[in-house]
Parts: structure tokens; C-alpha cells; sequence
């Protein structure tokens, strides 16, 4: 950490810095500049977080130097991590297809999805039973009658299934039905229901949020595996800006960057990161050209009588079609599907 | 609703989506320029929510007229809301002051800050007790301890005390020990908990999201309304931009724009809304100028050693000198402290 | 055009509205709801152009339905534009890539970075002559001087060449040395120097300004096109927003996006919108994957002595292994480099 | 500046780091921590500035001390600079009002609406001559005959004039007739038109560009200042964000950093800060509040036959009320008007 003093703060103040930090036990290197003294700090670096250092009289700013997460990170571990679920690796050479429609509306519309997205090649049913919606009079899900279907069909289409989770109360009663669970954007921060699906079993999908950085992120991960749960899968599904023709900017950099700083793997959602189902095929593609480990499509057999997000939901045809194109990537890549 | 059909759109594609909506029971209204035709809905929009009217072929994108939230708009309740704690009224003519430590350290401190704060004029002490924060590394806060410390230091001085509810879980026990309970900008999209404290019967002071546009801030103030509390402060406390000099950036039109959307009380957090305590006088007379009805401000005796957001808080010494301030502007607008 | 009247607007109000639109020989179409009132105007949209209808007693808003461009748009003109300049098409089959250093220095560096990137498959030089910097302390690019290295080197070595242009004064002067006229971002919105590119006889390449949106850089490219210069490249560099992590966020869906909306050719740049050259590989991929007809890079063959952007720029060997690995994709997606 | 190495970066890598600093005369001091190296740079930083480096290998990231200005510091110039223009001071205890309207559209309107602004207190005539329309298609303004309705209207009711320059070459006509030259937030970062304005002996007023940090835009007055012309005016106009209720988002705490970081003065644009007529007023006194020196106001006298920005613009009656609630801003922060 580098501590930076305004121009004119008194030796006083400067001393009063050095003993402030050498307190924790940690060393400081003083360097006098013409107009400004900086204050270099060596150790441990997180002994000094949560120290409003900033505060003390004649600070002008403190610069970290170390990235504030420590598990998530490469060199913690350097190599890739893999999550298993039952014959599905993710993170892996195999690129992992999520798809399925945006809420679970009934039984038989699920199979029918379900089949169509199976046959095309996805492995993982996607399906919100529990739906955070910005309006309260917008449909808000079947609740705990959408994950019986979910597993129903994923038992018996062999599929992998995945749902969200919206609160605390709601992690044991989605653990017992899909075999990863799925934070939500508007959840990325919600840091009391990070720790609680930090404390289970099943591997977790953790969506940035619309305006988490990528450092936040990773810090949400953290927290995630700070409670002992190691299987995170981080998903990209754009961030808010103020392009407003599509519904989020996908942040396609984002890809090669966690790839570098974090050894979880990543998928990319490219339904909610675009809004437009026009565009989301060749937002797939980029995905995986970029270095994705997945990606994540919301499909739907009636687009116009979806309960939600009809708007970005491909048809069947166009995710047969989306599918074949994204092959040619992996392939390309030295991937496959 | 305007459904404006593509360039091309066929005359089936046109019938359908006129059944499509006629079949709610709405009336439609077909233009047909020389390149687009243009379907308008007439009747209650609210009918078409969640109908993904774009999702039918030939659709090219569909503008709804009216606001989506009801019962928080002006058209709805006219005159101003003003809600009433003890002896204090939010929304009245008197502007409210909240002020105290971002988070509750000891039963000593907070007591030394809420002496400092009343003697300056603040009625209502603040203080967190569950804290949000990025990392799991930093400070947590004291939990049900610190809340009874607020209840005790609130008696004792008798101030009125508001807290942070973080989860469905906790508001059972926050509502117990405090008067008003607060919900944070990273949950202002975590409906589970909104529509939890729309169940109790306290008011709330609910943040604007770090991302949330002003009509997502009020459907989130809808959810609250939609179970029965009206009782819904607002609060601006900055969002998020590409601005690095400042923590966020507080949105002073926010304020002016929300009187004239709604009719609940709105106070502005310049604490957070900049991040540097050297701004915040200005940004709290701005704010109050613009029309708030209160302030939050965060307040330290020794801001170098806060758990917590040190570098934002002030000494008593400033809060002194910017309640003085505020007053000047309070009365220029006709109101009182 | 949509025009929605305020809920209470008067009779007269709505009547004056009528007649103001009348007046300009359209017609309208008038549905009045249960709260609100909707005049639809039936015609040629862009007769209201600049007419402020807004600021007419009781309305609420105006809603814009047709896009605001014509020239560039693809239904004026369905089937994509390819550039040739001599051997080169811009927007065919083949991917084009532009590349070089970010200013140019020398001669003699010129053209031993020119060597380096023809040698592994450019087919156009990029250097800046004129350079934007955001200090004033800055080098400032080698003017006049650079631009007669860079024709010299470009006719060595048969490269295409392409320059930046900074102010209209310098239109005639750039035009005289290179082959391909580049329009920065910050000029994004210089009105005059598009329409002055607009005159001349030579493509040019418009790169998006750091906060437009892809409507506001159709218009820009609309003055271009309007002044009968229909050769004009897009280019994606990134937008900016909060994440600090990359210097820009290259928006990877306005690549499809822009092939939607217009027939104009679009390349990526990949070193402005990452900043960071361990990412530009993978998002040059990302960029071909999701249809773009070209890319721009920074090469330089000692970036640690480059006099800008060199934390930006891919060393030769860095190219090579890029371009290798888009050659790749660019087959996957049906195209040839 | 501190140069943070990779974690695993060689020994012969930061030795080649201490050399490269060290061959421009500045000093070094360095720091091994357990994972990483750091070394900090003693000396004036400017010699680095555009030295890359961030491309020698083994750097991860280099973090500048100082700020990038000098000339437009208060530690530069530590008292407020007040620019005098005939018997009006911009920067002093009275708060300047600019206003008029948008553009220029006849002399008879300009002259009725001059009247009505200086009738109610403005001082500074503003109106365009040269237009930055986002469409080709938009009133692009009068151009010299424009200039000269202003001049003559400014000099028969004793008021300053201020209108947009859009590029060099008009430089010197617009200097012709107007006091004060304007910079618009679309060219905040045409450094060729800074550099011009630089050399005239006019005061010149620089908006803040849609998307520039206050750090950019306190950069661009720095190319104005060195060459010479240090009578700047900053205009905060607001930036543009995710939100949508209002055109940008006018940044209040930039009144209050650029006082502490500039000796020059700030006044408020609060028409493009909000967009919406119905805003100004109230974000006007906001500003005022916050400390700016003054305000530039859009006012016309038939708003909805404005050829631009009809919608935000203020009848007379709307500005006379305004001009006396900002009056008892001013009053309450010890300012007159």
C-alpha cells in the first residue's frame, strides 16, 4: 500500500502516519519528494484494510498495491479449476451449454423445451423458479412447484439443472431439488446469501452484477469460498452503461481477464447481456472465441407467451442453428462441444 | 403502448399482434405510415406486463406510455407524504437530520458520537450494525450487539435510530431494537426483503441502487407500498459512473425529479454520495436547495480509527460547521431545522 | 412520432398540439385513454425534426419511432458496402487488418514495425502523425514529417496507409499522404470535420466516440455520407464506463448491431478498448467471431520505448501468434484473412 | 510514480525498470515485499509522462503520484482567479447569470429575449451562432449573421455576449463579435481548438465533455492556459450516465473538487445538466449552494417554436423565478447576484 500525503503536510503528520501503520506490525519506506512525501508500506497488506488510513490528518490518498482477494485468485492456484456435476465438466475442454426458459411456467412446456434444447446439444436445463422482476405486479415465478418440474424433467432427460436462488431462506429448499444454484445479478452483493451458499455442497453460478466491477466480483466469489464452497462458476451477462439500444453492454474483455486473475471458470450469458434475441448468436460466438467456458441461453418453444424475457428468448430453431455456429468456434479454439 | 411493427412486417404479422392484445380485453388503434405501421393500445397498460409483445414476429419494439409503479406516484397521492416517528415528521417542513457512525463499534463510541451529533442538531442517529461490505475481510459489524447499543444510546438521548436490514431474516430483529430500518443500495433490487418490510409496520428508508435508474428505485419503493407500509423514505446516496474522483456520483437532479414523480419524503446521503469528507458540506447545501427533506450524514470522533468508512466521515467539529450551513440554505427555501 | 400528452392536459392543449403538427403537412391520429391522451403522427417523421414539441403546453413526451439516419441506414441500402482501396476490399469476404504503431517516430522504426506486421498478414499501416493526447505535456505526434514517412513506407513495403485527422484544416493535407482518413473518438461529434471529410474523395474511418451511443455515431457517420462521401469504415474502440480495470469496454454486440442497422463496413480496436495487451488476442478473436470485417491493432517492435500507448501495443511476435489465431476463427465464420 | 512489478518478476526485469527511470535523472527507491517488488520513483514525475512504462516486462502497473496539470492548480495558483470582462466579474462574489437562447434565430427574437433575461438579472447574453446538432438534419445555426445579431443586441442593452466556437477556423471570426468564447462539450477534448483559444486574449468558458473525468477536463484547460490564456471559465453540464430521466447527469460535488483542486471559476449549466425544464430551477440552486460562481441558463420567449433545445428552455416568467430563489441562495452563502 502506498500512502500519499498532500503537499504541505506537516513532519507531524508524516510520523503520525508511520506509527499508525507500523502499529500493525508492518514496515514503512519514506520517500520525500520536492512537493509530496509518500509512505510505502511493506507486508501484509490486508492487516491494513478496513483502516481508514485515508482519514488521518494530512493523507491525500492510499494507493493498494495488492489485489484484495486472495482465494479466488491465480496465484493462490494457478491452475484452472474443473467443476464436476455428475458427467459434466465445467471449466474443462468441453464447452458447457445452459439453456432453458427464463421462468418455469408448467410442466409440459418445460419437457418441450427441454427436449428441444437437449437435442441441439445443451447439458445443463436452466429454469427460474424463484424470479427477481423490477416490478411487483410482473409474474413472479411458481416457487417451489417450478423446481419439482425442473428436477422432474432433468431426471428424466438426464440434464443437469441449475435455478436461481433469491434469499437465505430459500438455499436449502433449492439445494434439495437442482444441482447448481444460480445468484442473480441483483444479488452479487447480497453478502449474507454469498456466505449461506458458501456453507453448502453444490457447485454456484455467480452472475456479475449490472455494476460490479470485476475486482467486486471476485470479491463477491470470495466470500463464497471463504465459507468453504470451491466450486464457483463466475458468469459475464453485460453491465449497465448508457448504450440503451441493447438492454446491458456485454463485457467481452471481461472473459480473457478473469481468466487471467482468477483460476474459476466462466460462462457468458449472452440472452440477458445483449436483450435482443437478434444478436445473442453472435454474442455466443464472440464468447467463446473470447475464452468462455460455457455460455448460458434462455430458449423458449413460444417466444410471444413467454411469463418472461420473450423478447431475448430464442426459438428452438435458432438455437439448433446458434448452436452449430458456436461448434465451429469451439473447434476453432481448441475446444469442443 | 406504442407497438411499432418492423419495416416489412406483413399484414398476418399485423392481425396477430392486434388479437394478441385485443384478446387481454384492450383496444387497439392501427397507423400505417408510409414504411412502419403502428399499433397503439388503448386501455389499461398494466394488462400488457410481462406480455412479450416483442417476442411476436414482426414486432420491432414496443414503448410503453404510462409509469409502472402506482402507488408511489404523485397521480396516485397528490399531497406530499409525511411520516411521523415520535416527535419527528420526515417530509415536513423541517428538514431531518440523521447522523452518527457508518458502523456501531462499541457502546462507548456511539455514545460519544450521538452526544456530538444532537448537540449539533441531528434527531435521528444512525448506525450500522449488519454491514454490506465488498470484502469478507473487512468488518462485519457488531450485530444484535450493536443494535442494543443504538436502542440504549437512542433512550438515552432520546434520539430516534435507524439501521440496515440486510436479509428477510433479520428484520424480525432489527425492527425490535430500532425506529426506522434501512435498506441498503446493493439490496434495492432484492425483493424478497422488500416486500418483507412492506409487511412490517415501520418506516423505511430505502437507498437508490448504485445503478438503479429512478424508475427502478421507485418500483422497488412499489414493492414496499404493494404490501401495505407506506411509510417509504427515500434516499439518494450517489450512483455509479466512469468518475473516479469521487466514491459515486450524487445525482442532484434525483431530488426535484422525484417530488414531482412522487409523493414520498426524499433525503440525500453525501457520505457516500462522494466518499470525501471535503465535499460534503457543499453537497449537503446543494441537496437541501434542491428540495430534500433531509440529510444523512456520517459522523466519527476519531474518523482515523472507524471500522469503517473512515475517510467519508466527519469529525463533530465539521458536522457542526455544516449544520450551520444547512440552516442558511433551509431557510433561503423557506424551511426549518 | 408519438406524442403523449400529460395526464390532465386540457382540450386546448391537446388541440394546439394537433394543429402545430398539422401545420407542417402531417396528420395525426389522436387516442385518448382512460388517463392520458396519445396524438400519433402519420408521415414523414423527420419534417419534425428539431421541432420542439416538448416544450408545447401538456406534453409529457415525445417518442421518436423511425431512426433518425437514412443514408446509412440498410434499408436504405440492403446490401453491405465494400470499399476497395487498390488491391483491398474493406467489408468482403476477406478480413482486413490495420496495424502499426500508435504514433509513428521514425523512418526507420516505421518501417521495421511495417515489415513486421505485413510479414505476418496486414495488409494496412496504421500510425498517427497527429496525435490527441489528453496533456498538453505529451509528445504530440510528428505532424507533416510523420505523414511523409508513412506514404513513403506504405509504397515500399505496397501497404495501404491510414492516418489520423484531427481538424479541418488538416483535411487536405492528410489526404495528400495516406489512403484512408481516420476520424478519432474525441471528434467523434466534430461536426464540422465530418462534413469536411465528407467532400473529399477518400475513405474514412470513424471510430466511436467514448460515450455515444451506436444511434448518435450513425448520425455522425449520416454527415459524412450526406456530404456525398458513402466510404466510410466503423469502428468499435470501446465505450466508457465504470469498470477501471480495461481503459475502455469494447461493446462486442455492436459489432452485430451495426451489421443490422446499417450496410457500412465495421472494424474492432482492440488495443483502445482493452488498454491492455494481454487481452487484445482474445478480443480480436471475440471481434471476428461476432462479424466484424476488420481490425485495428497497435504493433510495435520495442513498446517500452514507444512515445504512446505502448502498454497498449503487441510486441511482432505477439501479432504473429494473433493473427494466426483469428485466422483461425475467420475460417470458423466462413471468411478469409 | 510507483511501478508495481509483477509478482514473479525477474531480478534483471526490475533491475531494467531502476535503469529506465533512472536515465531521466529521476531517483528510485525500492521495496520487496514477500510477493512482490515496488519501486518508487523520486523526482519530477513529469519526465515520465508519456515514457511506457507499463510495457517493460515484468511491470504490472504504474501508478502516478501527481496530478497531470500544473498551470490550473490551486498549489499552481493558490488564490481564486476572477476574470474581468467590461464591469463584470466572473469568479468573484457575485454570482453571474448567463442566459438566452439556445440559438440565435432572428434579431428581433434575440432582442426580446435580451430583454427579458437582463430584466431579470442575467448580466452575460448567451446564443449559438455555430450549432453542434447530433443530426445533419437539425438547424445547424446562423453563422456570422448570427454573431452579429448578438453584438449588436449585446451592445444596445449593455450586456457580455458568450457563443460557441466549433472549430479552428473560426476562431478568429467569433473572437470578431462575442466576449467570451465558449468550448462545448463535444469538442472538450479537440485539442487543436484548445490550443487556438489559447492564443486569443478572450476569456474562454470549457464545458465538460458528456464523458470526461474532472481530471481530463482540468487537462484540457491546462492546453489553454499554456499557451498562454489563463482566463478559463469551467461549465460543469452534466455527464452522461445510465439514466434516462434526464439528458446527463449533472455532477454537483465537480462544483466543490474543482474549487479545491483549480483556482479558476465554475459556473453551472443546468439546462443540459437536466434536460428538462421543469429541473432547472431547483438544480440552479443546487449549484449555487454548492459554491459554483454562476450559472448559464437556456430562455425563450416561445419555447415551443425554438429551433433546438425548445424543451429546456425557460419562458421569461420561469427564469424571473428563478433568478429570485437563486437570489436567496446567493444570500445564504454570502454571495450577491
Amino acid at each position: 500500500m502506498i500512502i500519499v500525503m498532500k503537499t504541505g503536510a506537516t513532519e507531524a503528520e508524516i510520523q503520525h502516519v508511520i506509527e499508525r501503520v507500523e502499529r500493525l506490525g508492518l514496515k514503512t519506506m519514506v520517500s520525500k519528494g520536492i512537493e509530496r512525501t509518500i509512505v510505502g508500506v511493506i507486508g501484509d497488506e490486508s492487516l491494513l484494510l478496513g483502516q481508514p488510513i485515508e482519514a488521518c490528518p494530512g493523507v491525500d490518498k492510499v494507493m493498494p498495491v495488492m489485489a484484495p482477494y486472495k482465494l479466488v485468485s491465480r496465484e493462490f492456484k494457478p491452475e484452472s479449476t474443473v467443476i464436476r456435476v455428475k458427467d459434466v465438466e465445467i471449466g474443462g475442454d468441453k464447452i458447457v451449454v445452459m439453456a432453458g426458459p427464463c421462468s418455469i411456467e408448467s410442466l409440459e412446456r418445460l419437457r418441450e423445451i427441454a427436449r428441444a434444447v437437449k437435442g441441439a446439444g445443451a447439458v445443463i436445463l436452466r429454469g427460474g423458479a424463484f424470479k427477481p422482476r423490477t416490478s411487483p405486479y410482473s409474474f413472479q415465478g411458481l416457487g417451489e412447484e417450478g423446481l419439482k418440474y425442473l428436477k422432474q424433467i432433468g431426471e428424466e432427460l438426464g440434464l443437469i439443472t441449475i435455478s436461481e436462488v433469491m434469499e437465505t431462506r430459500q438455499v436449502e429448499l433449492v439445494s434439495k431439488y437442482v444441482d447448481i444454484l444460480q445468484i442473480g445479478a441483483r444479488n452479487m452483493q447480497n453478502f449474507n446469501l454469498l456466505r449461506e451458499v458458501g456453507k453448502i455442497r453444490k457447485p454456484v453460478m455467480l452472475k456479475r452484477g449490472l455494476s460490479a466491477t470485476i475486482k467486486e466480483w471476485l470479491m463477491s466469489a470470495e466470500y463464497i469460498l471463504k465459507e468453504g464452497n470451491f466450486e464457483v462458476i463466475l458468469c459475464e451477462r453485460g453491465i449497465r452503461t448508457f448504450e440503451q439500444y441493447t438492454r446491458n453492454t456485454l463485457d467481452i474483455s471481461a472473459v480473457p481477464a478473469v481468466k487471467q486473475l482468477s483460476h474459476l471458470p466462466i460462462v457468458v450469458d449472452p440472452s440477458h447481456g445483449t436483450g435482443k434475441r437478434d444478436l445473442v448468436k453472435a454474442v455466443s460466438m464472440a464468447a467463446i472465441a473470447a475464452g468462455a467456458d460455457g455460455l448460458m441461453i434462455e430458449v423458449h418453444t413460444k417466444p410471444e407467451e413467454a411469463l418472461s424475457d420473450g423478447a431475448q428468448s430464442l426459438t428452438p430453431d435458432m438455437f439448433e442453428d446458434l448452436m452449430s455456429s458456436v461448434k465451429r468456434i469451439a473447434q476453432a479454439v481448441g475446444r469442443t462441444m
